[in-house]
């Protein structure tokens, strides 16, 4: 019997290895997809190489895709500072700057179109509807839609041999998917969360995205992998 | 009031002039999206800029993006042929060998994206289920899909402020949506539909896309703009 194929979106942060490791202990072959999209953050991607090249995936393809040009996201747009608080209890509770204009949705088309040529059976994708940034596209009646569409949108699809969407984080707390990552063995280091992590990956520790992850490994782990420059 | 904003979708060729010249039709501010996604017939691309300029759009953004690179299409794979024909009856009624996996999803979030960015009202895109090639993301079902999708995806779908797909050509045979461009002034020499055109923008003559322009456009006008080397 022929391994099962699983393409895995890998941002390089602590979700998506998370989601790497799950897959592999499912035992697909995984196929890692990333996208260099005008992140600010661009030492996320160096982080998903080296984690490509840690769990020996059987391919990883970096899409460049410029949605930098298009705006409308501090984590794009040189004129949209990141927000950043004191602590964590300061995070604001609507839709954030940080927010990327149908990120997922463009990410996920991507995927679904490798999917097809691969003839994969699953996309793996690290969203989170609890501890979250507010992202509508990371809810799971968003994924469900997704879903329907994707039947609706490919060959494979309408041949009933589309591929499903997998989304194993979905309900957990990021305390939960730290101890869920750290009981397969995944070492949180080599990920970047921070939004506008330095050239060396190192962690702003103000933004949403790393008030969340300090957090969440103190209470994990009571301890944190994260090198933090304030 | 200020003018609403539409975005199309204009591949360069007949359905999607078409979608422009009805757009501005109807008053929109218009804002033209191309792809070069590693397509063979990239003059077509060439054509896309010409359109938009004689229709003084807003705004022509031409996104790169490597779906040659992912394959699985004779529209963008060397080693697979563009399937030809002698006549029009010989085309296959399966989806051939010119379908690009999921390429209207990628087109449509790319778009999304940037309509949330302009606030734009809809999205055009010239999709038909009559005279087509069978593609499934050209189907009225796959575009509710992709609405209902939509709607949850982004900031402004549940904001209730989402941008709306507009299919004016999807119930049209391809004489009638030739009849409804040159009954507003489309000059349809401007247009590439082959999938090898060459640099000039000259047409092959035996693709499928060549033979259902060809013998539509003898039924409508009684005459062919196209220039066809065979």
């Amino acid at each position: 019997m022929t391994q099962k194929k699983a393409i895995i979106l890998l941002s390089g942060g602590l979700d998506s290895v998370t989601c790497l490791a799950i897959a592999q202990s499912q035992g697909y072959q995984c196929y890692a997809l990333s996208f260099s999209y005008g992140q600010k953050h661009s030492s996320e991607l160096q982080a998903a190489k080296k984690i490509a090249t840690h769990y020996k995936v059987a391919e990883h393809r970096i899409i460049d895709l410029d949605l930098g040009g298009i705006g409308g996201s501090a984590l794009t747009d040189s004129n949209i500072n990141v927000p950043t608080h004191e602590t964590f209890e300061e995070i604001a509770s609507d839709i954030p700057a940080t927010y990327v204009p149908a990120r997922n949705t463009v990410f996920l088309s991507i995927a679904l179109a490798w999917a097809e040529v691969l003839q994969a059976d699953k996309i793996f994708i690290g969203v989170n509807a609890v501890d979250y940034s507010g992202y509508p596209d990371c809810r799971p009646e968003y994924i469900q839609a997704f879903q329907m569409m994707a039947d609706l949108a490919t060959k494979a699809g309408i041949e009933g041999n589309g591929v499903q969407l997998e989304t194993p984080l979905i309900d957990l707390t990021k305390v939960e998917i730290i101890q869920k990552g750290h009981s397969l063995g995944v070492d949180y280091s080599m990920t970047v969360s921070c939004y506008q992590a330095n050239d060396k990956g190192q962690a702003c520790g103000h933004c949403d995205s790393c008030l969340i992850r300090k957090k969440a490994f103190e209470k994990a782990l009571n301890s944190d992998p994260t090198f933090y420059v304030d």
